[in-house]
Protein backbone atom coordinates (compact mmCIF):
# COMPACT_ATOMS: atom_id res chain seq x y z
CA UNK A 1 0.00 0.00 0.00
CA UNK A 2 1.37 3.09 -0.80
CA UNK A 3 -0.10 6.43 1.01
CA UNK A 4 3.09 9.29 0.30
CA UNK A 5 4.86 10.19 -2.90
CA UNK A 6 7.92 12.40 -3.29
CA UNK A 7 8.56 14.19 -6.20
CA UNK A 8 11.82 15.68 -7.50
CA UNK A 9 11.15 18.33 -9.17
CA UNK A 10 13.26 19.80 -12.02
CA UNK A 11 14.18 16.61 -14.82
CA UNK A 12 10.64 15.17 -13.51
CA UNK A 13 7.98 18.13 -13.12
CA UNK A 14 10.06 21.08 -14.92
CA UNK A 15 12.75 21.22 -17.52
CA UNK A 16 14.76 24.51 -17.47
CA UNK A 17 11.57 27.36 -17.83
CA UNK A 18 9.36 24.71 -19.59
CA UNK A 19 6.59 22.28 -17.25
CA UNK A 20 6.96 18.10 -18.41
CA UNK A 21 4.54 17.08 -20.83
CA UNK A 22 1.78 15.43 -18.13
CA UNK A 23 3.09 16.90 -15.06
CA UNK A 24 0.17 19.10 -13.71
CA UNK A 25 -2.28 16.51 -14.80
CA UNK A 26 0.12 13.44 -12.65
CA UNK A 27 0.37 15.64 -9.69
CA UNK A 28 -3.74 16.02 -9.93
CA UNK A 29 -4.17 12.41 -10.78
CA UNK A 30 -1.99 11.75 -6.92
CA UNK A 31 -3.60 14.24 -5.33
CA UNK A 32 -6.80 12.91 -6.33
CA UNK A 33 -6.50 9.92 -5.23
CA UNK A 34 -5.96 10.96 -2.00
CA UNK A 35 -2.09 10.42 -2.30
CA UNK A 36 0.14 13.06 0.48
CA UNK A 37 2.58 14.36 -1.72
CA UNK A 38 6.09 16.54 -0.89
CA UNK A 39 8.28 17.79 -3.49
CA UNK A 40 11.77 17.41 -2.81
CA UNK A 41 14.08 19.16 -4.41
CA UNK A 42 18.19 19.77 -4.60
CA UNK A 43 18.17 22.41 -6.37
CA UNK A 44 20.19 24.80 -4.31
CA UNK A 45 20.19 28.26 -6.50
CA UNK A 46 16.50 29.13 -5.48
CA UNK A 47 15.01 30.38 -2.35
CA UNK A 48 11.83 28.75 -1.54
CA UNK A 49 9.13 31.77 -2.25
CA UNK A 50 10.95 31.95 -5.69
CA UNK A 51 10.93 27.97 -6.00
CA UNK A 52 6.89 28.37 -5.20
CA UNK A 53 6.89 31.34 -7.59
CA UNK A 54 8.08 29.34 -10.14
CA UNK A 55 6.17 25.85 -9.47
CA UNK A 56 3.03 28.79 -10.31
CA UNK A 57 4.23 29.84 -13.17
CA UNK A 58 3.85 26.10 -14.94
CA UNK A 59 0.40 25.97 -13.57
CA UNK A 60 1.47 23.65 -10.16
CA UNK A 61 -0.51 24.99 -7.55
CA UNK A 62 1.10 24.39 -4.54
CA UNK A 63 2.62 25.66 -0.62
CA UNK A 64 5.01 26.08 1.10
CA UNK A 65 4.13 22.77 3.66
CA UNK A 66 4.45 20.83 0.47
CA UNK A 67 8.04 21.34 -0.48
CA UNK A 68 10.80 20.06 1.11
CA UNK A 69 14.54 21.99 0.06
CA UNK A 70 18.02 21.10 1.47
CA UNK A 71 18.40 24.61 2.37
CA UNK A 72 15.71 23.83 5.27
CA UNK A 73 17.56 20.45 6.47
CA UNK A 74 20.27 22.75 6.43
CA UNK A 75 18.26 25.82 8.89
CA UNK A 76 17.31 22.53 10.95
CA UNK A 77 20.43 21.38 11.23
CA UNK A 78 22.13 24.75 12.19
CA UNK A 79 19.34 25.71 14.88
CA UNK A 80 19.65 22.11 16.47
CA UNK A 81 24.02 22.22 16.71
CA UNK A 82 24.05 26.10 17.28
CA UNK A 83 25.82 27.21 14.76
CA UNK A 84 26.37 30.56 12.49
CA UNK A 85 26.42 29.70 9.17
CA UNK A 86 29.26 30.65 6.78
CA UNK A 87 27.49 30.84 3.11
CA UNK A 88 29.48 29.46 -0.23
CA UNK A 89 25.56 29.20 -1.71
CA UNK A 90 24.15 31.14 -4.47
CA UNK A 91 23.17 34.74 -3.54
CA UNK A 92 19.65 33.60 -4.38
CA UNK A 93 19.69 30.71 -1.69
CA UNK A 94 20.61 33.34 0.92
CA UNK A 95 17.27 34.49 2.23
CA UNK A 96 16.87 30.76 3.62
CA UNK A 97 19.26 31.74 5.62
CA UNK A 98 18.40 34.59 7.45
CA UNK A 99 18.02 35.44 11.05
CA UNK A 100 20.55 32.50 11.53
CA UNK A 101 24.14 34.73 13.06
CA UNK A 102 23.56 34.14 16.58
CA UNK A 103 25.62 30.64 16.76
CA UNK A 104 28.68 30.65 18.83
CA UNK A 105 30.65 28.96 16.46
CA UNK A 106 30.72 28.43 12.48
CA UNK A 107 29.27 25.56 10.08
CA UNK A 108 30.45 26.27 6.39
CA UNK A 109 27.16 25.61 4.07
CA UNK A 110 27.89 24.74 0.44
CA UNK A 111 25.36 24.66 -2.35
CA UNK A 112 25.20 25.56 -5.64
CA UNK A 113 27.06 29.01 -5.99
CA UNK A 114 27.10 28.63 -9.86
CA UNK A 115 29.26 31.81 -11.38
CA UNK A 116 29.56 32.89 -7.58
CA UNK A 117 32.34 29.96 -7.61
CA UNK A 118 35.85 31.35 -7.98
CA UNK A 119 39.08 30.62 -6.97
CA UNK A 120 38.59 33.33 -4.09
CA UNK A 121 35.36 31.87 -2.94
CA UNK A 122 36.51 28.23 -2.50
CA UNK A 123 39.90 29.13 -1.44
CA UNK A 124 38.03 31.42 1.60
CA UNK A 125 35.76 28.62 2.53
CA UNK A 126 38.43 26.47 2.81
CA UNK A 127 40.54 28.21 5.54
CA UNK A 128 36.71 28.59 7.64
CA UNK A 129 37.42 24.78 7.49
CA UNK A 130 41.20 25.22 8.55
CA UNK A 131 40.26 27.47 10.99
CA UNK A 132 37.59 24.53 12.81
CA UNK A 133 34.13 25.45 11.29
CA UNK A 134 31.84 22.43 10.61
CA UNK A 135 31.27 21.36 7.01
CA UNK A 136 27.82 21.12 5.50
CA UNK A 137 27.06 20.15 1.82
CA UNK A 138 23.18 21.16 0.70
CA UNK A 139 23.48 18.25 -2.09
CA UNK A 140 26.48 16.12 -3.55
CA UNK A 141 25.26 16.38 -6.95
CA UNK A 142 27.29 15.63 -9.65
CA UNK A 143 25.75 17.24 -12.62
CA UNK A 144 22.53 18.99 -13.57
CA UNK A 145 21.18 19.40 -16.78
CA UNK A 146 21.75 22.95 -17.58
CA UNK A 147 19.80 25.64 -19.77
CA UNK A 148 21.50 24.75 -22.97
CA UNK A 149 20.51 20.79 -22.30
CA UNK A 150 24.21 19.78 -21.78
CA UNK A 151 25.00 19.09 -18.09
CA UNK A 152 27.04 21.40 -15.78
CA UNK A 153 29.21 20.89 -12.73
CA UNK A 154 26.92 20.98 -9.52
CA UNK A 155 27.36 21.51 -5.80
CA UNK A 156 29.08 18.06 -5.80
CA UNK A 157 32.09 19.07 -7.38
CA UNK A 158 33.06 22.08 -5.28
CA UNK A 159 32.08 19.94 -1.95
CA UNK A 160 34.18 17.12 -3.21
CA UNK A 161 37.29 19.71 -3.91
CA UNK A 162 37.26 21.18 -0.72
CA UNK A 163 36.73 17.52 0.95
CA UNK A 164 39.85 16.49 -0.99
CA UNK A 165 41.96 19.55 0.03
CA UNK A 166 40.61 19.84 3.85
CA UNK A 167 40.48 15.84 4.39
CA UNK A 168 37.69 15.82 5.83
CA UNK A 169 33.93 14.62 5.29
CA UNK A 170 30.63 16.96 4.24
CA UNK A 171 27.66 16.18 6.48
CA UNK A 172 25.62 16.42 3.63
CA UNK A 173 21.88 18.03 4.39
CA UNK A 174 20.12 17.09 1.01
CA UNK A 175 19.10 13.95 -0.94
CA UNK A 176 20.58 11.12 -0.71
CA UNK A 177 21.10 11.67 2.65
CA UNK A 178 18.68 9.25 4.36
CA UNK A 179 17.86 11.94 6.73
CA UNK A 180 16.62 13.82 3.99
CA UNK A 181 14.23 11.38 2.79
CA UNK A 182 13.01 10.70 6.74
CA UNK A 183 12.16 14.44 7.53
CA UNK A 184 10.32 14.79 4.53
CA UNK A 185 8.29 11.48 5.29
CA UNK A 186 7.77 13.03 8.98
CA UNK A 187 6.32 15.94 7.90
CA UNK A 188 3.54 14.24 5.85
CA UNK A 189 3.51 11.56 8.90
CA UNK A 190 4.23 8.62 6.08
CA UNK A 191 5.59 5.85 7.23
CA UNK A 192 8.65 5.02 4.46
CA UNK A 193 7.03 1.57 4.19
CA UNK A 194 4.24 3.10 2.49
CA UNK A 195 6.09 5.90 0.41
CA UNK A 196 7.48 5.89 -3.66
CA UNK A 197 9.80 8.59 -4.70
CA UNK A 198 10.08 9.69 -7.95
CA UNK A 199 12.98 11.15 -9.98
CA UNK A 200 15.38 11.51 -12.88
CA UNK A 201 18.75 10.86 -10.98
CA UNK A 202 19.33 7.13 -10.52
CA UNK A 203 21.53 7.89 -7.83
CA UNK A 204 20.53 10.65 -5.32
CA UNK A 205 16.84 10.05 -5.85
CA UNK A 206 16.14 6.07 -6.56
CA UNK A 207 19.26 4.64 -4.58
CA UNK A 208 18.98 7.23 -2.02
CA UNK A 209 15.57 6.89 -0.84
CA UNK A 210 15.83 2.75 -1.31
CA UNK A 211 18.59 3.25 0.79
CA UNK A 212 17.01 5.66 3.32
CA UNK A 213 14.03 2.34 3.26
CA UNK A 214 12.01 3.93 1.01
CA UNK A 215 9.41 1.08 0.14
CA UNK A 216 9.50 2.11 -3.94
CA UNK A 217 11.62 4.26 -6.29
CA UNK A 218 10.49 5.21 -9.75
CA UNK A 219 13.16 6.51 -12.29
CA UNK A 220 11.83 8.85 -15.31
CA UNK A 221 13.52 8.82 -18.27
CA UNK A 222 13.10 13.01 -18.21
CA UNK A 223 15.71 16.15 -16.94
CA UNK A 224 19.24 13.81 -16.76
CA UNK A 225 18.24 10.23 -17.43
CA UNK A 226 21.33 9.43 -19.48
CA UNK A 227 20.37 5.58 -20.91
CA UNK A 228 21.75 2.69 -19.40
CA UNK A 229 20.97 4.89 -15.62
CA UNK A 230 19.00 1.92 -14.09
CA UNK A 231 21.72 -0.46 -14.01
CA UNK A 232 24.61 1.92 -13.06
CA UNK A 233 23.39 2.55 -9.17
CA UNK A 234 22.76 0.22 -6.12
CA UNK A 235 20.13 -0.34 -5.33
CA UNK A 236 18.35 -0.26 -8.54
CA UNK A 237 15.03 1.42 -9.50
CA UNK A 238 11.71 -0.47 -8.59
CA UNK A 239 10.72 0.69 -12.23
CA UNK A 240 11.81 3.23 -14.95
CA UNK A 241 8.92 4.52 -16.98
CA UNK A 242 9.00 7.14 -20.00
CA UNK A 243 7.89 10.46 -17.35
CA UNK A 244 5.98 11.43 -14.41
CA UNK A 245 3.20 10.76 -16.14
CA UNK A 246 3.99 7.44 -16.87
CA UNK A 247 5.01 6.97 -12.79
CA UNK A 248 2.00 8.44 -11.67
CA UNK A 249 0.02 5.24 -13.67
CA UNK A 250 2.40 3.12 -12.17
CA UNK A 251 1.91 4.09 -8.66
CA UNK A 252 -2.26 4.08 -8.79
CA UNK A 253 -1.93 0.41 -10.08
CA UNK A 254 0.58 -0.22 -7.64
CA UNK A 255 -1.24 1.08 -5.10
CA UNK A 256 -4.08 -1.05 -5.30
CA UNK A 257 -2.35 -4.23 -6.38
CA UNK A 258 -0.17 -4.64 -3.21
CA UNK B 1 76.41 2.86 -5.93
CA UNK B 2 74.17 6.04 -6.43
CA UNK B 3 74.91 7.95 -9.96
CA UNK B 4 72.04 9.71 -10.02
CA UNK B 5 70.31 12.60 -7.57
CA UNK B 6 66.65 13.92 -8.61
CA UNK B 7 66.43 17.17 -5.97
CA UNK B 8 63.09 18.67 -5.29
CA UNK B 9 63.00 22.62 -5.61
CA UNK B 10 60.01 24.14 -2.93
CA UNK B 11 61.38 23.38 0.31
CA UNK B 12 64.38 22.20 -0.83
CA UNK B 13 66.52 24.73 -2.57
CA UNK B 14 64.49 27.90 -1.83
CA UNK B 15 61.60 28.66 0.07
CA UNK B 16 59.08 31.16 -1.33
CA UNK B 17 62.02 33.75 -2.49
CA UNK B 18 64.54 32.51 -0.69
CA UNK B 19 67.63 30.06 -1.19
CA UNK B 20 67.87 27.32 1.80
CA UNK B 21 71.02 27.79 3.32
CA UNK B 22 73.80 25.85 1.78
CA UNK B 23 71.77 24.64 -1.00
CA UNK B 24 73.97 26.36 -3.48
CA UNK B 25 76.90 24.58 -1.88
CA UNK B 26 75.10 21.54 -1.90
CA UNK B 27 74.37 21.29 -5.49
CA UNK B 28 78.15 22.04 -6.86
CA UNK B 29 79.69 18.90 -4.06
CA UNK B 30 76.64 16.71 -6.14
CA UNK B 31 77.89 17.82 -9.10
CA UNK B 32 81.89 17.83 -8.33
CA UNK B 33 81.61 14.10 -7.26
CA UNK B 34 80.33 13.17 -10.90
CA UNK B 35 76.72 12.74 -10.11
CA UNK B 36 73.77 13.41 -12.29
CA UNK B 37 71.41 15.59 -11.57
CA UNK B 38 67.31 16.29 -12.05
CA UNK B 39 65.42 19.04 -10.62
CA UNK B 40 62.11 17.37 -10.19
CA UNK B 41 59.07 20.34 -8.69
CA UNK B 42 55.35 19.90 -9.29
CA UNK B 43 55.14 23.16 -9.04
CA UNK B 44 52.46 23.93 -12.02
CA UNK B 45 52.42 28.12 -11.93
CA UNK B 46 55.47 29.03 -13.59
CA UNK B 47 56.67 27.67 -17.32
CA UNK B 48 60.17 26.41 -17.41
CA UNK B 49 62.17 29.17 -18.42
CA UNK B 50 60.46 31.24 -15.63
CA UNK B 51 61.60 28.51 -13.21
CA UNK B 52 65.16 28.41 -14.70
CA UNK B 53 65.14 32.26 -14.50
CA UNK B 54 64.09 32.20 -10.53
CA UNK B 55 66.46 29.11 -10.10
CA UNK B 56 69.53 31.65 -11.41
CA UNK B 57 67.81 34.41 -9.48
CA UNK B 58 68.98 32.69 -6.27
CA UNK B 59 72.63 31.79 -7.38
CA UNK B 60 71.68 28.36 -9.01
CA UNK B 61 72.97 27.84 -12.24
CA UNK B 62 71.00 24.96 -14.44
CA UNK B 63 70.01 23.95 -17.48
CA UNK B 64 66.89 23.15 -19.11
CA UNK B 65 67.50 19.40 -19.71
CA UNK B 66 68.60 19.28 -15.69
CA UNK B 67 64.67 20.27 -14.76
CA UNK B 68 61.91 18.19 -15.08
CA UNK B 69 58.57 19.42 -14.33
CA UNK B 70 54.92 18.20 -14.86
CA UNK B 71 54.39 19.94 -17.94
CA UNK B 72 57.33 18.45 -19.36
CA UNK B 73 55.97 14.63 -19.00
CA UNK B 74 52.47 16.09 -20.20
CA UNK B 75 54.09 17.30 -23.20
CA UNK B 76 55.49 14.15 -23.77
CA UNK B 77 52.53 12.11 -23.33
CA UNK B 78 50.08 14.44 -25.44
CA UNK B 79 52.82 13.75 -28.16
CA UNK B 80 53.12 10.10 -27.81
CA UNK B 81 49.51 9.57 -27.94
CA UNK B 82 48.77 12.34 -30.50
CA UNK B 83 46.37 14.53 -28.21
CA UNK B 84 45.66 18.16 -28.58
CA UNK B 85 46.05 19.84 -24.95
CA UNK B 86 42.58 21.60 -23.56
CA UNK B 87 44.65 23.85 -21.05
CA UNK B 88 43.14 24.64 -17.30
CA UNK B 89 46.38 26.00 -16.49
CA UNK B 90 47.72 29.11 -15.19
CA UNK B 91 48.57 31.43 -17.81
CA UNK B 92 52.28 31.63 -17.01
CA UNK B 93 52.20 27.86 -17.68
CA UNK B 94 50.89 28.10 -21.31
CA UNK B 95 53.84 28.32 -23.23
CA UNK B 96 55.20 25.13 -22.01
CA UNK B 97 52.32 23.76 -24.09
CA UNK B 98 52.93 25.48 -27.57
CA UNK B 99 52.82 23.97 -30.56
CA UNK B 100 50.97 20.85 -29.67
CA UNK B 101 47.79 21.63 -31.61
CA UNK B 102 48.23 18.66 -34.16
CA UNK B 103 46.93 15.82 -32.37
CA UNK B 104 43.52 14.58 -33.59
CA UNK B 105 41.87 13.87 -30.35
CA UNK B 106 42.03 16.33 -27.26
CA UNK B 107 42.97 15.72 -23.74
CA UNK B 108 42.43 18.17 -20.57
CA UNK B 109 45.14 19.14 -19.35
CA UNK B 110 44.39 20.62 -15.18
CA UNK B 111 47.52 22.32 -13.58
CA UNK B 112 47.41 25.13 -10.71
CA UNK B 113 45.28 27.77 -12.22
CA UNK B 114 45.12 29.90 -9.55
CA UNK B 115 43.10 32.84 -9.97
CA UNK B 116 41.67 31.23 -12.84
CA UNK B 117 39.44 29.06 -11.57
CA UNK B 118 35.95 30.13 -12.34
CA UNK B 119 32.70 28.40 -12.48
CA UNK B 120 32.83 28.47 -16.09
CA UNK B 121 36.36 27.77 -16.92
CA UNK B 122 35.48 24.65 -14.99
CA UNK B 123 32.48 23.46 -16.63
CA UNK B 124 34.09 24.11 -19.77
CA UNK B 125 36.59 21.68 -19.21
CA UNK B 126 34.25 19.44 -17.38
CA UNK B 127 31.79 19.28 -20.83
CA UNK B 128 35.81 18.24 -22.44
CA UNK B 129 35.81 15.05 -20.47
CA UNK B 130 32.34 14.43 -21.26
CA UNK B 131 32.88 14.38 -25.30
CA UNK B 132 35.57 12.32 -24.96
CA UNK B 133 38.44 14.09 -24.06
CA UNK B 134 41.57 11.84 -21.83
CA UNK B 135 41.71 13.39 -18.70
CA UNK B 136 45.33 14.35 -17.55
CA UNK B 137 46.43 16.00 -13.56
CA UNK B 138 49.60 17.97 -13.81
CA UNK B 139 49.86 17.17 -9.98
CA UNK B 140 47.62 16.03 -7.23
CA UNK B 141 48.92 18.46 -4.38
CA UNK B 142 45.99 19.38 -1.93
CA UNK B 143 47.33 22.98 -0.33
CA UNK B 144 50.22 24.65 -0.77
CA UNK B 145 51.76 27.31 1.72
CA UNK B 146 50.69 30.72 -0.06
CA UNK B 147 52.89 33.94 0.07
CA UNK B 148 50.58 35.12 3.55
CA UNK B 149 51.81 31.79 4.92
CA UNK B 150 49.23 30.49 4.89
CA UNK B 151 47.74 26.56 3.44
CA UNK B 152 45.58 27.40 -0.11
CA UNK B 153 43.74 25.19 -2.34
CA UNK B 154 46.14 23.41 -4.84
CA UNK B 155 45.16 21.74 -8.42
CA UNK B 156 44.78 19.12 -6.61
CA UNK B 157 41.55 20.01 -5.25
CA UNK B 158 40.05 21.18 -8.67
CA UNK B 159 40.96 17.69 -10.08
CA UNK B 160 39.13 16.13 -7.35
CA UNK B 161 36.15 18.47 -8.44
CA UNK B 162 36.38 17.03 -11.99
CA UNK B 163 36.62 13.15 -11.01
CA UNK B 164 33.57 13.76 -8.98
CA UNK B 165 31.68 15.35 -11.37
CA UNK B 166 32.67 13.16 -14.04
CA UNK B 167 32.76 9.79 -12.89
CA UNK B 168 36.25 9.34 -14.02
CA UNK B 169 40.00 9.29 -13.00
CA UNK B 170 42.72 11.58 -14.17
CA UNK B 171 46.71 10.42 -14.86
CA UNK B 172 48.55 11.96 -13.24
CA UNK B 173 51.72 13.23 -14.45
CA UNK B 174 53.61 14.39 -11.70
CA UNK B 175 55.10 13.44 -8.86
CA UNK B 176 54.01 10.71 -7.03
CA UNK B 177 53.11 9.20 -10.31
CA UNK B 178 56.15 6.17 -10.88
CA UNK B 179 55.91 7.23 -14.40
CA UNK B 180 57.12 10.86 -13.12
CA UNK B 181 60.20 9.61 -11.50
CA UNK B 182 61.54 6.79 -14.18
CA UNK B 183 61.07 9.68 -16.78
CA UNK B 184 63.32 12.14 -15.01
CA UNK B 185 65.64 8.99 -14.53
CA UNK B 186 65.71 7.84 -18.13
CA UNK B 187 66.67 11.83 -19.65
CA UNK B 188 69.82 11.31 -17.70
CA UNK B 189 70.34 7.09 -18.30
CA UNK B 190 70.25 6.33 -14.17
CA UNK B 191 68.96 2.91 -13.99
CA UNK B 192 66.23 3.58 -10.84
CA UNK B 193 68.22 1.19 -8.87
CA UNK B 194 71.42 3.91 -9.08
CA UNK B 195 68.97 6.83 -7.78
CA UNK B 196 68.25 8.69 -5.00
CA UNK B 197 65.62 11.34 -4.25
CA UNK B 198 65.67 14.62 -1.52
CA UNK B 199 62.77 16.47 -0.83
CA UNK B 200 60.77 17.37 1.84
CA UNK B 201 56.90 15.76 1.05
CA UNK B 202 57.42 12.67 2.90
CA UNK B 203 54.15 11.36 1.03
CA UNK B 204 54.84 13.20 -2.61
CA UNK B 205 59.39 12.95 -3.00
CA UNK B 206 60.19 10.20 -0.83
CA UNK B 207 56.97 7.27 -0.78
CA UNK B 208 56.37 8.38 -4.21
CA UNK B 209 59.91 7.63 -5.79
CA UNK B 210 60.67 4.49 -3.42
CA UNK B 211 57.21 3.00 -5.00
CA UNK B 212 58.33 3.78 -8.54
CA UNK B 213 61.59 2.02 -7.31
CA UNK B 214 63.97 4.18 -6.60
CA UNK B 215 67.07 2.66 -4.53
CA UNK B 216 66.81 5.14 -1.69
CA UNK B 217 65.12 8.55 -0.58
CA UNK B 218 66.66 11.52 1.65
CA UNK B 219 63.47 13.14 3.49
CA UNK B 220 64.96 16.61 4.79
CA UNK B 221 63.66 18.49 7.68
CA UNK B 222 62.86 21.79 5.48
CA UNK B 223 59.97 23.19 3.83
CA UNK B 224 56.87 21.54 4.48
CA UNK B 225 58.22 18.85 6.63
CA UNK B 226 56.38 18.87 10.18
CA UNK B 227 58.18 16.39 12.98
CA UNK B 228 56.75 12.70 12.42
CA UNK B 229 56.49 12.82 8.59
CA UNK B 230 59.01 10.20 8.21
CA UNK B 231 57.24 7.49 10.16
CA UNK B 232 53.56 8.80 8.34
CA UNK B 233 53.87 7.28 5.04
CA UNK B 234 54.74 4.13 3.23
CA UNK B 235 57.78 3.18 2.35
CA UNK B 236 59.36 4.97 4.68
CA UNK B 237 62.61 7.52 4.03
CA UNK B 238 65.55 5.68 4.26
CA UNK B 239 66.73 8.58 5.95
CA UNK B 240 66.16 11.93 7.52
CA UNK B 241 68.21 14.49 7.90
CA UNK B 242 68.13 18.54 8.72
CA UNK B 243 68.38 19.84 5.30
CA UNK B 244 70.00 19.54 1.50
CA UNK B 245 73.31 20.19 2.74
CA UNK B 246 72.99 17.07 5.05
CA UNK B 247 71.11 15.17 2.25
CA UNK B 248 74.62 15.87 0.03
CA UNK B 249 76.78 14.84 3.15
CA UNK B 250 75.07 11.48 3.26
CA UNK B 251 74.69 10.59 -0.65
CA UNK B 252 78.70 11.58 -1.05
CA UNK B 253 79.12 9.00 2.33
CA UNK B 254 76.84 6.60 1.01
CA UNK B 255 77.50 5.99 -2.54
CA UNK B 256 81.43 4.99 -1.54
CA UNK B 257 80.22 2.48 1.40
CA UNK B 258 77.42 0.80 -1.56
Amino acid sequence: MISGVLLDLAGVVYDGEDVIPGAIDAVARLRGAGLLIRFVSNTTRSNKPALLTRLLRIGLHTTSDELFTPAQAARQWLVEHDRSPYLLVHPDLEPDFHGLAGGSKKALVVGDAGEAFDYQTLNAAFRELLEGAEFLGLAPNRTFQDVDGKLSLDAGAFIAALEYASQRRATILGKPSPEFFLSALAGMNCPKAKAVVVGDDAESDVAGALRAGLSKAVLVRTGKYRGGDETRFKPAPTVTVDDISAAADWILAARNIQ
